[in-house]
């Protein structure tokens, strides 16, 4: 309503455009600001943060927050990063209080449960109150949620805004809550400007056109679905592209032809999810792409009996770059001296066919072996899915033959499945141990390729055996 | 669509009633949980709740939130009181930790920012976010409410309990937060099921029946607006009903007579809420009131550019009770040697119109001048109103003559005054200064009873000076 | 919007009330109305019927029909009834040029095709393009339902009126085409407004209240449904009230207890249609009531697979009055002496229970044999449900014991059973033979009673021989 | 949900699809017709006519409807050429039933209201009858729609189905009336499958893509608005493109520019009307275009009370052609030697703005003086405005300097004003007199032409007179 007032689609009365006005100035007054000075705008972000922690009640809270957000949204980065870094000390924890309240709790005074509770708040940054109130504007979520993307392009050279953006990450854990978010289709009848973020945020497999995208909504053997938050109408936050196939694919080629002959959804058995995207960058790390899968293998199993199976065709971005990174490791446990002349000959423009072998079996050794320190897998995608619960089903050679996908996995796609009754177990086996699971299929590779270096000895015996047991 | 599932209005494949069994069985199965067990019931919610927490990751966090909170809800109340007493101790703040985090942020190492926030989050209690982990589960908000009306109950008889609300009001807060409500007009075109909510929930002046809600929503002349949250669909959380009228009511009686004549909405100047009430109790403490009268007071102002008053018709709950008490004080400042025979001769059955002046001048008293040690006014509807920066406008004799009215107040009512442009200013007075802005009309009341009493000192000369400067 | 206009819901800016009162004013002035006359107000229906009528184009249409339905709506039943007499005879067919039109369809000029259409044209009465017309204005269909509403009550005194009642009708079905018609369910979740015309509407078994209501539509095993129309917005225009059960009810008493157990949705195999009310006496004669239960019975069996069974349970309306006058005919075929003596023992305050068989097999007569000249059943709910293609099931003894039920049919019910398959067969034997399709066991029940009588003459051996073969 | 079920979207339990079946079946059986014959299927559309017809009551009117429609869809042209000859034919008046009405009517036996009545009956055509029935089925008014787009197509070389297309005119007027009408904003928020037809149906001022789309639709200062008809979902009937100026436009160009800046709202004082399409051929003759305008004013002059004038800016479709026949009429009383030479100059490259003058004053000859034979002006566009009651405003030099507008009308654009206290007086005067009301700048520029031209005298003196008075 706000919006369609300020852009002039509603007529607001002058009466209410008084009682903004007089809220807005009255603000300012109170705090000594001067109207539309050029200057000072940043001491002016901290003030009215100031203004809108101490004041008692809430008479012009909404106000202030409003001016606040649209001041932030006004200012230069200068200013921005300012505001930001006062975020980090002036509205980080009260060092007083906090000394207090550790003396009164090692005193432990009158009980310690209250004391506990006074200690937790006084190591409250006072921040994390001040992010409240300002959601309290219309449209604050979503202003914030912009303030924190601004923030994270700041942090890599601002390393002391880190905690700032740890309470961000709290506070929007909580607001956007499963429990909050709804799933919605999108098809060919969604509205315009929701499609056109569709298009827009399609991080996978790049959408061309209107045509490329109604191509993925309108057969009845497409879906699409997002999630929304009631604060971020028509904002997808996430979504899903979907094909119904009767077999799993290994090529994303077919899928996405436009002149390929659609099927009845009906006939379909298999559910094929082929890119999955995130939409907002303010929202990183508050994670809801597990829920979107198992949320829409629940609504597709509903609405079609006759799937039975759900699994992805999925990228393998890492994968090229640590081929890369094993060949200049002359000691690489990966890479034999077959494999070196395989890809050697590649470079020199040979036949990729040729190389099928090879890269298969490299692949195989990429997923199960390769690992962070952590003991996670090096691939982020398959990180993703195996912490769903997913299983590594499929390594597809030239899955994916586009300048793009030669270039990040040499071709490579892969299929994670979605098996509902296997998926708690997966998942723990994998937070737990860091077990990878995979089909036979994929182990079979793995296992040929150890088997052809015959007596060299692999630096990764522990997680080979999870793997063969 | 799950409750639909639930109630039998749709059919849940067996496909899906199968995963949910599969989910609950092996969260059960992983704890060691035997199914349908009568006993231990109230183990089994803390097991539950600690397997929500411990999980790594959040393979079965929806399923296994979504049998505590069943749990919870089928558990007899000793059960449910030891479960909540756990989130006191148990899911308290881990103590060891907090011990380390002191420890550390008193070595300082490191610099403290981080340490800061490791001591923060080591007070942090874990029952938060268990919390924030049970609202995964489909209608978990929902159900956390129900939760704490049950602790609500017992929070009497179990101030230990204190800190588990106090985590409930402040997550609440936090999800309950302003910029999630929605306000709807509620009317006669409103479905049945939220209008009997209305029916149930109206605190003020009761609703009868059918009929009697429909005289108070489907006359051009009535107004009654909600807020409403995404997450507890259909349920109001506050309500306001309005009437539109050509001047300041001083009696409710004629506002709800169901033979007056209407008038046409645009004819109306003036705006009165007459009636406000929350209907969750799970969320007292949680306050939308104050946003959801501004709001109102905008969108009919919007809609209805006549409108130049906005008003309450309002009870005074604590007036009788209040006389009562001062009667019994001996060398009450309130009651004088005239007042004390008139309340008597109205006891003795006399006629409240003799009382006429005795009782207003007195009410004129109470508002200005009976405070809490807080310093603020005994009434908590005039705490509600002044301190969302209203004036205390105009006291009704006999404004409510119903049993109730009499009992209460001698049948008193007042309005009180939402003139936008002084809101601010005035809850500013009232926060800070705890000044009641009232009416010249009021405090010459007030005036008028203290000169009567010529010599007779005032025990609370500050405040008085503040009313009549 | 219209009407938020004029209930003052929505302020007309000034410019609109404007053009409204401009093009009224200005349709008085072009036909010399004065306006606000008491008199002649009879005079301006007609004047303004012609007025829409001779304007060349429509740029007034909108106005004129709206302010003449809005005077016959103000207008008094003798200035109404003068209006509708001028639809019989001044706005009827244009008789001189039938005249030519007759004559030149004889001389076939030109070939005689659109000889025939300028014949057709001339003989259509020129109400039917008024009525039309009058369809142009905002509500006008809710308007010209009412009145019809209206005609239909002076109908039986004023049978000149007739031709236009048919025209009416021959609109009407156009209009309210099964085409145009939306199903929606009613439930708890319906707006109020819909929900106490459920309530007002009821004719078989009357709601007493909103407790009432809710039990016939909240639940579970419960279910309501009705037929919409896009320009009678709210209104509905039939609708059917059904219980889901595990067998073939006999009784209304207990489908109606509110203190009954509701079973899951997906527990039940029966559908159970026990009450079907049309709402809108303008609209009496277009029939929907077929289309509904058809729709209904293809929505619920896609809902829920397992319903097997869709079945009314039925009043017998005309079943006393029957038996009443048969008693008065000496040589009734139907009642012989035993069963004399059994209404008698009945009438004398005799045990119901005594008279069961009696009233059986009169009842089995009184379905399969005692019809109308035209070959019908004498039951009017008969006629509609076989006419449908339902066959008559079961004969319910004191199927309502209420004492509406007691009086108009001894308490009998009785189900008529819609079996998909058999649908089109059923209707064809009963439309194009008056075969009244009936189970064996109804039929059975006739045989005893035949049998019982010997030698004893059916006077109605044709159509005995129909239900026998 | 039909729709869905065929595509796939939607699971059809068995159960109804064996009804449907059944009863598609079925009606087969009755016909005698064999299921999937490549041959008669024409045979086979006349053949269900009769059925829908000819059945008593309507147990499968609905599935025959059905039946006809697909098949008709399905057939090859021949077939469908047959159909709708025989609608002309078999599906005509019943001559026998008219000649013995005519009987009846002409002995007037009985009174002759019900005879009139019978041959009015008689006279209509029996296709009235089937096209009603054909209602019945889902979808039905689209697949009739869709058959009257054949049908016009085949009308020139078959004129005697002439009548048809009558019949089809005269029902869809029913349906289609103004009552059924839903007036809808189309904007940014639409549905991607509602704005594709936009771009498609769009006939005055093509829309390149999605992104020239946008730019008509998401600025502030634009609007779009489209009638729907409850039974043709998500199919715009018509709609109207509308750009908020500050003054009245001379040019296409800058309104249509996307490098434009826009302004709010509120702040424009004029709404121009710049492109009106209809979307269904089927529709072709059934007018909603004067509704529509009419409405849109009348819900833009209550959203935005700024807006003063309401006003077109149209093309002048038939003018070139115009002035290319009166350039070979030797006697043109409209061109004379000056402008014969401007034009000429402009044939041989010459610069336009050469031919300013002439080619206005020509303009104002061809818009006040170019007459049809039935009096009413050569120009399709004026002929639609001014008969809504419009007035032509202003004559724009270059209004339209694209390819297009130049060939069709020299780039002359016009501008008709919408004033709605004049629009009913202009409206008769143009119907009922044929007066082009004009401004008097346009008429100012026709006499200036006419007065060059001294003693040629004018052969339309008439329509002169009428113009000058």
């Amino acid at each position: 309503m706000l919006n369609d007032i300020r852009s002039g689609r509603i007529a607001a009365p002058e009466f209410l455009q008084g009682l903004i006005d007089t809220l807005t100035q009255r603000g300012r007054a109170v705090l000594g600001i001067k109207p539309d000075r050029d200057v000072g705008e940043d001491r002016d972000l901290e003030l009215l943060g100031e203004a809108l922690l101490s004041r008692r009640g809430e008479a012009s809270g909404v106000a202030i927050a409003q001016s606040l957000l649209a001041a932030f949204e006004r200012a230069a980065e200068p200013q921005r990063l300012k505001f930001l870094s006062s975020l980090a000390d002036r509205f980080g924890p009260d060092r007083h209080a906090i000394e207090l309240a550790i003396a009164a709790y090692q005193r432990k005074e009158g009980g310690d449960g209250s004391k506990l509770e006074a200690l937790h708040a006084a190591a409250e940054p006072r921040r994390q109150e001040l992010i409240r109130r300002l959601n309290l504007a219309p449209g604050g979520t979503s202003s914030l949620v912009r303030m924190r993307e601004v923030l994270l392009a700041l942090l890599r050279e601002h390393p002391e805004l880190q905690p700032v953006d740890d309470d961000f990450v709290h506070l929007f854990s909580s607001w956007f809550n499963r429990g909050f978010l709804v799933l919605r289709p999108i098809d060919w009848t969604t509205s315009a400007n929701i499609l056109e973020k569709i298009i827009r945020y399609e991080a996978v497999h790049a959408i061309q056109d209107w045509d490329d995208l109604r191509n993925r909504l309108e057969p009845p053997d497409r879906r699409c679905y997002a999630f929304f938050h009631p604060q971020l109408v028509d904002e997808p936050l996430i979504f899903v592209e979907v094909a119904l196939t009767k077999e799993i694919p290994g090529a994303i080629g077919p899928l996405l032809d436009k002149s390929r002959e659609a099927i009845a959804a009906h006939e379909a058995t298999t559910a094929v999810f082929y890119s999955i995207s995130n939409t907002q960058k303010g929202l990183a790390g508050v994670s809801f792409g597990n829920f979107l899968i198992k949320q829409v293998v629940q609504d597709l199993a509903r609405e079609l009996p006759n799937l039975k199976t759900f699994v992805t065709l999925s990228p393998v971005p890492g994968f090229a770059g640590w081929v890369r990174r094993e060949l200049k490791t002359e000691a690489s446990a990966a890479i034999d001296e077959e494999t070196r002349r395989a890809l050697a000959a590649l470079d020199d423009g040979g036949d990729i066919a040729q190389a099928k072998e090879a890269i298969t079996a490299l692949a195989a050794y990429y997923f199960l072996k390769a690992k962070l320190p952590s003991g996670k897998p090096v691939d982020a995608v398959a990180r993703f899915h195996l912490g769903n619960g997913a299983r590594l089903e499929r390594l597809n050679f030239l899955g994916d033959a586009s300048a793009k996908g030669m270039k990040q996995s040499y071709g490579l796609m892969v299929n994670y499945l979605y098996a509902l009754e296997r998926i708690e177990a997966n998942h723990e086996a994998f937070a737990e141990h860091g077990t990878v699971v995979a089909s036979d299929k994929v182990k079979k590779a793995l296992r040929a390729k150890l088997s052809s270096r015959d007596l060299v000895p692999s630096p990764h015996t522990n997680s080979q055996r999870k793997i063969s047991s």
